[in-house]
């Protein structure tokens, strides 16, 4: 009983203890919603369809709708490991393929990142009124960035994720609806006419990086 | 039973309309937590205690900690109603008094916003893991202001609330940490050395606003 009794006490301060001082959580490798990036020029945009897969380090993204007067549409793969991305163009059913360079980006928190704050959303007043959140700063060097990542508690489900980026600026990355793993696995896979003779390289420029191959220009 | 089946079928019905227009729900009239105030020009507070009485149109902040190798504090309560603030300086026990115009702007949905979007912080995978939001935008005439303001879907709680007021920039309030509800009521009460010989008026200078009376200067 006595025994039982200790057993309890230290297992209570044993979690009293994880539970004060947030864990680097990892996490979901399978990630799609809705994507905001920002960058600090002013240029911000809008994903209504946003995958991503940090195992195999592929992105896809889809924006429709419009710019003042202008219909806009990209429907971009981004396929970091490969190092290129395909723009796909369906009305004439062709691509353009472009470079891609640097490293990708993991939605994750970096093991060197440190805790900063713990916070709730909104509230815990009442149920469905708040969430709770870990905020983690730090600083790449590859990158050569500051970063402030924002996570859920539970689920480590990335919230906003910010990059000062020394000489460039910032890019934040804002998550919205997000469901974790990807209903359709196919959907990294650039569609069969870009195989084909429809295929333009560019290989004028600068080949893109991970923050502004999201941009759309 | 028909009838039963009828009436099944037309509240259904209606509560799957009320259901898929987020309707302009009524913040909570007291709140406290912790609050984000960032302005345009790059200066930023964030109060660790901030109380909020949308009946008597109170607000008092506090801030405590380090900018760089300075320790600041500010102890602030501002009375809309009365049009003044004070500034609660403990060390020597005295009181700044400044003039403040303008109206109370509530933390509320002006009934003529307008329904933008309705998007979860996070995700519904999993329990405790996304948030329900609503944001509404605006413009509002009497503070030459358009507005952006996010929202809770239950509860009506503020998350963030953008407002770019033409000539002046932005002003972005942050929410975090909410408690509905005040815990101590007295906290809008100036101390009592507040009314006493050791109260200084400030007449120079322009009286502050709703916003910039928020910011520490």
């Amino acid at each position: 009983m006595q025994a039982a009794l200790v057993l309890m006490i230290v297992l209570s301060t044993l979690l009293g203890a994880f539970s004060q001082k947030p864990h680097h959580c990892k996490s979901p490798p399978y990630l799609q919603g809705k994507l905001l990036v920002d960058f600090s020029e002013g240029r911000s945009v809008v994903y209504e369809q946003f995958y991503y897969d940090a195992l195999e380090q592929r992105i896809r993204v889809i924006l429709a709708g419009k710019e003042g007067e202008h219909d806009v549409f990209l429907d971009r793969i981004l396929l970091y490991r490969e190092k290129v991305y395909y723009d796909i163009i369906y009305h004439n059913k062709s691509c353009i393929k472009n470079s891609l360079d640097g490293a990708f980006v993991p939605i994750a928190i970096p093991p060197e990142a440190k805790h900063r704050a713990q916070v709730v959303l909104g509230s815990l007043s009442g149920p469905a009124q708040g969430l709770l959140v870990n905020n983690w700063v730090g600083f790449d060097p590859e990158l050569k960035a500051n970063y402030s990542l924002t996570f859920t508690e539970f689920g480590c489900i990335p919230i906003v994720n910010m990059y000062r980026i020394e000489g460039t600026g910032h890019f934040l990355l804002s998550f919205f609806d997000i469901v974790v793993g990807i209903e359709d696995p196919t959907v990294f896979i650039p569609p069969e006419f870009c195989s084909s003779k429809t295929l333009v390289e560019q290989r004028d420029g600068k080949a893109a990086n991970f923050f502004n191959a999201l941009l759309y220009a």
